[in-house]
């Protein structure tokens, strides 16, 4: 089994109030892709934010910093003009996902209010315009503790498990694997960010060749704070 | 551009001493596959271990953990049986790397002595034996702080930049974006996973159309402890 990812070319600017899963579609057509049963399509939570109106005047330093505090629930880390900061959702991430880059000037671009919602929102789109039984990401871009570099995550999710689990899975000697939970929805996120760019306007693209289905969520992907040691 | 991943069959358990590169090429021929330029060649550190000859006994929990305390530079946090650790690389990891899965019985296998140099030097072979210019990516399973699951990341780099320097490029606003170094060949790790799987044992994959060719090495990756607020 081989997996092929297309980016999905010709999306637009996108303004609130814009239907993205039509926009998509369009998009899928003009990259002359159409979606098969088990596709998964990888789209930044950016386009959908600004789809769902979440981009607000951010007109300077002080004004962004304040929105960051604003989306914030609590803040783990503070240095110069970042914070390290756990979102509503209960993601853990810079300035609580408030970006400006990709964002007309003097704005800032919020992360959608419920980010599993938004996808399982464009699932059910793209399954009524195309008969094709699909999976939903949306994906942000993170830095890491420890690790220069940020990558693509998911935090949105509609048809797919967001961890497969395979403890308690034979490994290759037969012998029962002990810790095993693979966040396979954070490896489909990066491997779509390979033909999306940040610099490209590419902000969706196809994953062929995920043979799983599920009903997963992205805030499965919370590491509670019992068990988390870098709080 | 779109990118394929092909995962590489037929390739059997590894012993110390084993001709890595050699026994890859007889999986790819097996997968039916023929490496082209820019193609990269994604393997799991444990078949590296392997032929490298960086297994060890541990007969029970305590030698285990006794190994990967050796193997560790400094212990971050401690919980139970895990530690989390710096190994001699530099890289953040659970048990400093040292790992019973995949591993037969009563042994452990630890990361390579220096994982750039042994992706190095399978991709001279590959490149040797089929005339093409390709890339090695030698990779390991991570869990991450906040975030559930496990996901593969990069720990050694050949023929490929670490990280993607987008600093000063313009975005789709033709505005400066600030921060946006992306870390490639995690997401190329991640990526090949998708096709790789725990427990099926396939240890190596092609992933095909990455347009990028550099000289970085996995280390790039290691965040300076002074810019690093989770240590």
């Amino acid at each position: 089994m081989s997996i092929e990812i297309f980016p999905i070319h010709g999306i637009p600017e996108i303004a609130p109030g814009d239907d993205l899963a039509a926009i998509i579609l369009r998009g899928l057509a003009a990259s002359d892709l159409s979606l098969i049963d088990r596709d998964v399509v990888v789209v930044t939570h950016k386009v959908v934010s600004k789809a769902e109106g979440r981009i607000e005047a951010a007109v300077d330093d002080a004004e962004y910093r304040r929105l960051a505090e604003r989306e914030a629930r609590a803040i783990l880390r503070r240095r110069g003009d970042l914070i390290i900061a756990q979102t509503e959702h209960g993601f853990i991430c810079a300035n609580a996902g408030v970006d400006r880059s990709n964002v007309p000037d003097g704005h800032a671009v919020l992360l959608p209010i419920d980010s599993d919602r938004s996808a399982h929102g464009i699932r059910v789109k793209l399954e009524r315009a195309t008969g094709a039984t699909v999976a939903v990401v949306v994906t942000d871009t993170f830095g890491r503790p420890w690790r220069r570099g940020l990558v693509d995550v998911a935090i949105g999710v509609s048809g797919l498990p967001a961890i497969l689990d395979l403890r308690g899975s034979p490994d290759a000697h037969n012998r029962t694997m002990d810790v095993t939970e693979i966040a396979v929805v954070d490896e489909i996120a990066a491997a779509a960010d390979l033909v999306m760019g940040k610099a490209d306007a590419i902000p969706a693209a196809v994953v062929r060749g995920i043979d799983l289905i599920g009903d997963g969520r992205a805030t499965d992907l919370i590491r509670p704070p019992e068990e988390d040691m870098f709080r």
